[in-house]
């Protein structure tokens, strides 16, 4: 088939009807299909569920250090899980803090602090007339929604395939005082699974931010969630980077093992310099006497070490790279060289990222939910779920079962195809 | 032996070189003995080991309602675990959030998104010039740090053993507008063990105050750590009548299982009105994804229903008894007649509460320490441990071996006199 754009007023009005019915066939068939969130499958659960004989009552609850897990104590995590963490992050286990099970929530405390008390003594932001962070688009939208509910200025800055345009991000970060802060995700980026070029991680250790409480929120959270076992995106470690730059304190950087183990059951960290360190431990003794040890020596018990982590997300692959592919093809089926929507092809993470042509990925969305098919929602990747192309759509392969995904994402190119004709349609008929 | 007071100067002087003596014995013994936090011992520990066996691999991970626990999703709380700690708390499931390991962390976010949010549409406090807490004296170190730890300036109440003073609690009050929050451990209160009377719950639910968004921060710690089976306090629910006293929205209650499976694995919980819980939920919606299904599953399974941790509550009672009746009779034994201290015995909670001649706690707990025996040091129950008569002194009896105990509380005894005798001396030198 030729490309939309080459088509005639005719033969797009021909392809609309045909698509319609399709789009009829599709509605009777009373789908009840969701594509919204980076939620692992049934499959992958499985494969953790060894975490839950990883302790039982003939266990020894007790740390290598003799500390009793099973009692209060310890404020910033066991030793032992600090060190597996640590392989996990490419840092050093005394650079890390171990929080809850939520790497979200320690990014929340962590805005929310500097709200409060500022960054190492800076002025609390609360105090100061505007705060702003940069926001590479498309993006996370919980990263876009702790921000805004703080009041924070959020300014879009466009990602390429090698990460967040530095040119602005370095332009901004060194001449706005007001900006203290830009969200990353730096590897298998969410929603493109991009991850951030060798030059872009060295540019990021290398600004030279007018605030001296910026700080890069570095969310790792696809750290080791490739899809393929022989081609790898391999990055910077940021934190050595920053302190070989002379910016040893400019970076935070967040893990967890969510869609390691169970999602809202595993183990969230923290690194970064011993300064912020000490910064967030004043803060940390008063809102906890700590978290929880137990899960934590239930997550080492059941990895052992990290070579043992690395082995078992290569089952995650092979449970998620059958079902990336899948959606891959069939956009390349289905829209492969009609010039009305591009989408990336991601080595890891839990996302692809669709563009469609401009003013039409709500449409699409709305009309593959009324079939049954639910996609992220319009706007999500944008700060303010604004997105003034309305064109980005993120779509998340892991969750449905492979046959409920082919079906969806064959419903969603047949949207992606109908909004799209109608558009150009509608465009000819106003004459451009 | 008669009061201290009694004594002439030779008298005192007389026993100041017998007890001298008797401290050099015990310093010889090299003790190593701690009586400073509200820790569970070993054998209350192993009482909740079976917690372990509640969940394996072989157990259905799913809710009731078919969630399944191990994945993402369910914001405040699974319903079977809303129910548990319903019973526990004597509210309705639908008036509780549960919260991760920590009711400490549950407060502490409560006074900070107050902080950085208001309560329900009022102005955020850290937008104010003052916000003042009413803090109950003595009272617990942690809710006073929280309190610190975010510039709130703290006015102490004194405690009675019917609670706080309330004549005072409600003309400061209803008087100033700054005043946003009292601190309150309402049943077995930390350190004293008092119960508040039923006069005093309904003077709480019928204060009126200046501030709109007034909250009583009622932590509800000991709500069934009781220590007799058969001589119980019974508090009024507090959320129950301030709805009938006409303020629904003027608490909220904290709890957790901490000190009943282990402590920093266990459950924590927030009780409160509608509206405030529509006000948390906007804010929790950003902070995280949910808690730890799978630790709350784990708790209900293992309790099953309120009544079976009732009962797993005397095992408790009876490793903590013969703790608690120790201390008592060696107290007794020891000051009782003396007139140089007196102390509180509790029917439930986790502390005795013993209070000095003026100016002696520090000294006292410091002489302890050199002999062995760590004390929670002095001030801690007072806002910025400044405890204006250095009287008052927390004894923790539930963490060390009764033996270790018996030998850590007649050190104590033997510190309180030696202190005592020598103040008096000092005092009839100084001419009083």
């Amino acid at each position: 088939m030729k490309p939309y754009a080459e088509m005639t007023r005719d033969e797009l009005a021909q392809e609309v009807r045909s698509l319609r019915a399709e789009y009829h066939r599709y509605q009777g068939m009373a789908l009840n299909l969701n594509m919204s969130r980076g939620k692992p499958c049934l499959e992958q659960l499985d494969l953790s569920m060894g975490l839950m004989d990883a302790l039982n009552s003939d266990a020894d609850l007790s740390c290598e250090d003799g500390t009793d897990c099973r009692n209060y104590g310890v404020l910033d995590g066991i030793a032992e899980v600090k060190k597996l963490m640590a392989g996990m992050m490419e840092n050093n286990p005394d650079e890390i803090i171990i929080y809850g099970n939520s790497s979200l929530n320690i990014m929340y405390d962590t805005v929310s602090r500097a709200m409060t008390h500022g960054v190492m003594g800076s002025t609390p932001w609360c105090r100061l007339d505007k705060v702003k962070f940069l926001c590479p688009v498309p993006g996370y939208d919980r990263h876009f929604s702790i921000t805004e509910y703080f009041g924070i200025e959020m300014i879009p800055v466009p990602m390429t395939p090698t990460g967040p345009d530095m040119d602005i991000v370095e332009s901004l970060v060194s001449s706005d005082e007001a900006i203290k802060g830009i969200w990353c995700v730096p590897k298998y980026s969410n929603p493109q699974g991009y991850s951030y070029s060798d030059d872009t991680v060295r540019r990021f250790a290398r600004l030279k931010p007018a605030a001296r409480d910026f700080r890069i929120f570095w969310d790792n959270a696809y750290g080791i969630h490739h899809l393929y076992d022989d081609d790898q995106d391999y990055l910077i470690e940021i934190l050595s980077e920053c302190r070989r730059a002379g910016n040893p304190d400019m970076v935070y950087k967040f893990a967890s093992t969510s869609k390691i183990t169970f999602p809202g059951s595993g183990i969230s960290a923290l690194a970064t310099s011993l300064n912020n360190l000490a910064d967030i431990r004043s803060q940390l003794k008063h809102q906890t006497i700590g978290h929880d040890k137990v899960n934590q020596l239930r997550h080492v018990r059941f990895f052992g070490d990290i070579d043992h982590m690395k082995m078992h997300m290569r089952k995650h692959a092979e449970i998620l790279r059958p079902k990336f592919e899948a959606v891959e093809n069939i956009l390349e089926e289905n829209l492969g060289g009609l010039g009305i929507g591009s989408w990336t092809k991601p080595k890891g993470g839990y996302f692809i990222s669709f563009d469609s042509l401009p003013g039409c990925a709500r449409e699409i969305i709305d009309m593959a939910k009324k079939a049954g098919v639910v996609m992220t929602e319009a706007g999500a990747t944008w700060p303010y779920h604004r997105d003034p192309r309305d064109s980005n759509i993120r779509i998340a392969p892991s969750y449905p079962p492979l046959d409920d995904l082919i079906t969806a994402t064959r419903l969603f190119s047949l949207c992606v195809k109908l909004v799209s004709a109608r558009k150009l349609i509608a465009s000819i008929d106003e004459g451009h």
